[in-house]
């Protein structure tokens, strides 16, 4: 996603994220446990059937702590315990949500729940939400007590964002009041406060002060809803979910998203063929060109260039180092530009 | 359980842990996710049907934390942020529990599962593990850094073994190769290694040595163990069991507790009626009395008797004050001699 530039190379960092991810994840391994360190190890990606990077998914979040340390003038290698915590809480949420969202598939192979069962599976998600806590302790052997705490108190507070975040998720699946004021609480929990963490982290271990930190963290939280917002545009406009496979539109799904809302608040033809009932597949392209003619489509690009806007602003005024400025605007403008 | 005494008053101890957990939990109470704190509020006893005393447990590991530091010559007060932090580690691992053990009552009461379904029952126990952490944070008021970040370690260390021995307790209801050694690993993780961090983070955060914080977390541990045992042996011949409803004995759940494993490791009659098939309700006394006769009954109390002679030792050892030796001492005396 990031060519190797101006002296750091992008596989060096995500090797050293996955060697610091291993070495955590190991501690799990004992006489007797072998087992449970295997389902998390299929889980991460590194055993079991196609195991290997298309397994592991983009490692976005520990790439985005090391990139944000580097911009605050930091040396990344102090952030790879930070890295591994974000990246370890992001797994352990998407164990949970596949049980609870009922996914047979994670990045192409079945899900936890579906290889070990649900008992197995919620503590294997809780495994690796403690073992996130577990690796940002390993901060305290570079960094002083008082930023270890204070990385301490950022990660509490985002997983209980997120966890809030998964609880409006949850609830909304009930509820037919919803509008596009509902969405940003439930994105701002479930993907940006992690986005948050990883550049305030970053910049936390690499030293800066409490007001780059705040800038740092603003460059995450508008980085983060802007990569929702550009999902839920390619979860119905996207190139496997328009072109593709109807199978893959969130429309099939019934999922709440940005467009949708925007949709719903309308009360237009959209709104009334989505509260009669499930959309089948036939009708997913029909539905995808309704909702695009009444302007939502349009609604999400702009709230994703706005965030956009916001969070280069924000990394703007933080007055990042070169590299680190070039490397997260070019992370940025790939996860923005994505088409799948 | 213990009275007042020496100018303490457990209802003093216990109103302050109330407080305190009740505080934590608050930070959950925002707008939109009123119904995630209802949640919340419903599983520690304090909101909904037959709310109360009754509906709270115990609260023993809390207590355990503030009588320690009482021991260890500290201020109770100080170690509330840990008394409420286990108590919410342990009500965590009980809403994950319920679901994974299909338990449908919790201290008499509906499971968060079966009021609110298992995907916010799930997300609830995690919110509950993240409010531990953040709970210990507020350590920082009182305690140095460097105690604070050892409390954080404590608690993650002990999440951690809490997660693995769970991972155990699932794995052995598949397993019909167990041995009473196989007891102790799951016993220790799921059981005692949240009493042993009771014990040790009072003491720490009383400020003891760390030779004196390892008595207090073995007196904890030892305790556990013999807590374990003892409840095992309830589980079977406790008056409930025993003398009242088969359906509460653990030998219709088929639950594998130390006697069993005792009774199968003899492969004598107990062991070949267990591997025909589930005990019937109607036959549960005619099996606690084949296995009381095959020697497992004795068994376990020795084992009971063994690590209370442990723990006691331990507590001897650390040389505690004299109101904190004998509050902790009627505490354990209080658990281990329990007849229902």
């Amino acid at each position: 996603m990031i060519n190797q530039d101006n002296g750091i190379s992008l596989n060096t960092l995500q090797e050293a994220v996955e060697e610091e991810l291993m070495k955590v994840v190991s501690v799990v391994r004992e006489d007797g446990t072998e087992e449970l360190h295997h389902m998390l190890a299929y889980h991460m990606g590194w055993e079991g059937e196609r195991a290997g990077p298309e397994a592991r998914g983009k490692r976005i979040r520990p790439i985005l702590v090391l990139l944000a340390s580097l911009a605050a003038g930091g040396d990344w290698e102090h952030a790879l315990p930070a890295a591994a915590a974000v990246e370890l809480v992001h797994n352990f949420s998407l164990i949970h949500d596949d049980i609870q969202d009922n996914s047979h598939l994670r990045r192409g192979r079945p899900t936890v729940w579906v290889k070990w069962g649900i008992p197995q599976a919620i503590n294997a998600g809780d495994v690796l939400l403690n073992l996130a806590f577990m690796a940002i302790t390993r901060l305290e052997e570079t960094a002083s007590p008082s930023i270890a705490l204070h990385a301490h108190s950022i990660l509490q507070t985002t997983c209980l964002k997120l966890t809030k975040g998964q609880y409006l998720d949850l609830s909304y699946q009930s509820r037919s009041d919803l509008s596009p004021q509902d969405y940003w609480p439930m994105v701002s929990g479930k993907t940006a406060a992690l986005l948050a963490a990883c550049t305030e982290l970053g910049a936390l271990v690499a030293g800066a002060n409490p007001f780059l930190c705040d800038l740092y963290r603003q460059f995450g939280n508008h980085l983060g809803l802007a990569f929702q917002a550009q999902d839920d545009l390619l979860g119905i406009w996207g190139n496997s979910a328009f072109l593709g496979k109807s199978t893959e539109s969130d429309l099939a799904e019934g999922k709440k998203s940005l467009p949708v809302l925007y949709g719903l608040s309308l009360n237009g033809p959209f709104a009334r063929r989505w509260r009669s009932g499930p959309i089948h597949l036939e009708e997913v392209p029909e539905m995808a060109a309704q909702l695009d003619s009444e302007g939502a489509r349009q609604y999400t690009q702009e709230q994703v260039a706005r965030s956009t806007s916001l969070a280069l602003q924000a990394l703007e005024d933080a007055h990042p180092t070169s590299v680190g400025k070039k490397l997260l605007s070019d992370l940025a403008t790939a996860l923005l530009y994505r088409q799948g």
